[in-house]
């Protein structure tokens, strides 16, 4: 059984404070192997990648070759069904026309008195994309990650992904193949995440490493953080469905359960005015549960950190909606168009009861990498800005320096950099 | 002496990749006294600042307060002396003016199959600012900080800074009014940072913490990130002036030493064309050296990290440059415009002989926090993007969801989420 809350009852809110600080991930201490390994794979460079992958891969690289080659991707290409490929192919068209609106523009400009001053973008130059093996190796994710930095102009993409015992899923490589993906690599791990960041003969090292992945690649990834930029560890994922009356609960139920499959860590949360409705979904979910292929991970997910939530008025929800800050936020009801105003906290919003978050998750266009862990409330889903960086211009002449020059000048002095005063300075009197 | 290179020299790219990875940072080892602290700081709130506080700042907070009272502002913007003030004021108009131009648009648009999507901005809510005490309070770097929050529609800008016994910078206090920070307490440390993070009973938690500070509160925000966000943690200053044979000697060497002035690990990088400049250059900084308040800080920077590099043409430099992607970079050359195009990697960029490195610190309007330790490869400088967060819209009618369910539904079936393909399905056919 979910977590219910009533808004209206005595203790509600310390009852929904702790909801929120609740932990759903376990933190394996996996930090001193995943030290050993990134210096090993320091030092030995591909001879550390083959030992580790024969030992965790059950895979002999030295006779495999560390690199897929082209006519393996070319073979997964014509194993992939016709079918999916063509929905990959329409997943990828739309996401690179939503990423394509989100490259920003340089700016440069001569200020009132003078000072030029710029922004200037430029792509990062190599980005390492990490794609897990086995059940988690969706080739949706490959999608959403190389597309945006494909769009910024990147130009090594970089993929690493495990083959445990050889194998490879070939959707996963037509992903890759479709997005631009320019290396392919057959190692996974911690090992990966060291190559990617320190190089290796076979492996040219990258400036950022983005992807999701275990407790190792995640520790690893830490690890490597300021030698390459990362992007944000990733908890487990979550929806919160806001639900006036007026909906089908086999709707929501599907939808709570869509995100409760993931992960047993998974979390699914539906606030409604209608305890009513709050029943019917609550059961229509343990009937979906039954026919579910990953039932019992739902299940686990639903029972261990699902709640429902029943409010008097559904304004009341926006405060809780943005305390909670949920990766993934479906508003469905009729004016979810004047409700999204008031939402500042939230990842990807889905307004409207035909919008189901899983649209979000393959086609929508927009970008699947999304904050989770109330992350939303101080960053943002992946997108192009993640694989740019911005540059900042300032040029003056001997008039404006004059100009800026008694400021500068009394500002070090105030802060003791008598240094910097004098490289304002000595343009000023060059003789002195 | 500093380092010497010559890009003919035999040996030349195994120096150069040697001194690339130089390490200039001294990592200490205070994990586990911050984790002490932060654990203290949860657990007892306020009076574990008051311990702190009394222990490493030799002041009773239950004297004082923990908050930093308006009229204690007042005071502080009294004793400020009216040159600095006016100083002060003038670059925070002019920070102010260049970070107006940095807020992002949102976006909503209809996409031809008649999907609507978005992205929109928001300002993060609260904030946490640090600022050092001591020798490294410097009022510039709270402007630097607090403008682009306030630009961004930040609502509580909440500064922490220790006073050791009972000392505060009033020119850090001026700087925070005219900033607009909204709320000021004395405290510092990793304690600070845990306070900002988790609340206390006077102290409500923020959402993001940002600006510079020693090893223990850089351990600190390492430790408190996913609660909180927090800004890349800064390493050592470093400059890089790419320079032709048309320079003053004295110039270069007043830029160089206003690095080397900050910090002993900082560094001050010349690369030239003309081996006479760099001579002569050389021969400039023991010169000046001699009559710097901080000589010995900046002669020690520059014989332990500072470096001269000859090369037969200054676009010999350019990829030179690209591999060290400096903090900051000065091209003191007649057509810096034409060379900055061929710049990658970069913090920021000071064009031509009268732009002076230190100008962008104070008075040039963009922002002195940047990329330090060759993050400017992935990373950029502290910016208004840093304070908002982008959430994503989708919105599909009937029509619009036909027409994406059976690509969706086909790639869910292919990642075996039966589940996410279900949540698709049940809206096509609602009496199934």
């Amino acid at each position: 059984m979910p977590l219910r809350l009533d808004r209206s009852a005595t203790g509600f809110e310390a009852d929904f404070a702790a909801f929120l600080a609740t932990k759903r991930e376990v933190s394996e201490d996996v930090d001193t192997v995943v030290r050993d390994i990134i210096a090993r794979v320091r030092e030995e460079g591909d001879a550390a990648l083959i030992d580790y992958t024969r030992r965790f891969d059950r895979l002999d690289l030295s006779k495999t070759g560390i690199a897929v080659s082209e006519a393996e991707v070319d073979a997964a290409m014509a194993e992939v069904d016709a079918d999916t490929l063509a929905a990959l192919r329409f997943a990828h068209e739309r996401i690179t026309a939503h990423h394509a609106r989100q490259m920003p523009q340089d700016d440069r400009y001569v200020d009132p008195v003078g000072v030029e001053l710029g922004s200037r973008w430029t792509a990062v130059e190599a980005v390492g994309l990490y794609v897990p093996g086995g059940t988690a190796s969706y080739p949706s994710s490959v999608l959403m990650n190389a597309v945006p930095a494909r769009v910024a102009g990147v130009e090594r993409i970089v993929m690493t992904v495990p083959s445990p015992d050889g194998q490879l899923n070939p959707l996963v490589l037509a992903a890759a193949r479709l997005a631009g993906v320019s290396e392919i690599y057959r190692v996974g791990g911690a090992q990966a995440v060291a190559a990617l960041a320190y190089g290796t003969e076979t492996i040219a090292p990258v400036a950022k490493i983005v992807g999701p992945g275990n407790a190792y690649v995640a520790a690893a990834k830490r690890r490597v953080f300021g030698t390459v930029g990362i992007d944000m560890i990733a908890g487990p994922s979550e929806v919160l469905v806001i639900a006036d009356g007026n909906n089908d609960p086999s709707w929501l139920a599907a939808d709570l359960l869509a995100q409760a499959e993931h992960d047993a860590a998974a979390q699914s949360i539906l606030i409604t005015d209608d305890a009513g409705l709050a029943d019917a979904v609550e059961a229509e979910v343990e009937r979906q549960l039954a026919r579910l292929p990953r039932g019992e991970m739902a299940a686990a997910s639903w029972r261990d950190f699902g709640a429902i939530i029943i409010v008097a008025d559904l304004a009341d929800a926006v405060p809780l909606a943005n305390r909670i800050a949920a990766e993934h936020l479906e508003l469905a009801m009729d004016d979810a168009e004047n409700y999204v105003e008031k939402i500042r906290n939230a990842g990807a919003v889905f307004l409207g009861r035909h919008t189901p978050e899983v649209i979000g998750d393959y086609v929508g266009g927009s970008n699947h990498v999304l904050p989770t862990a109330r992350s939303a409330r101080f960053s943002s889903g992946l997108s192009v800005l993640d694989f740019v960086k911005r540059t900042s211009l300032l040029k003056l002449g001997p008039e404006q320096l004059r100009l800026l020059a008694p400021a500068a000048i009394a500002l070090a002095r105030a802060e003791n950099l008598d240094g910097h005063a004098a490289s304002v300075a000595i343009r000023l009197n060059p003789e002195s």
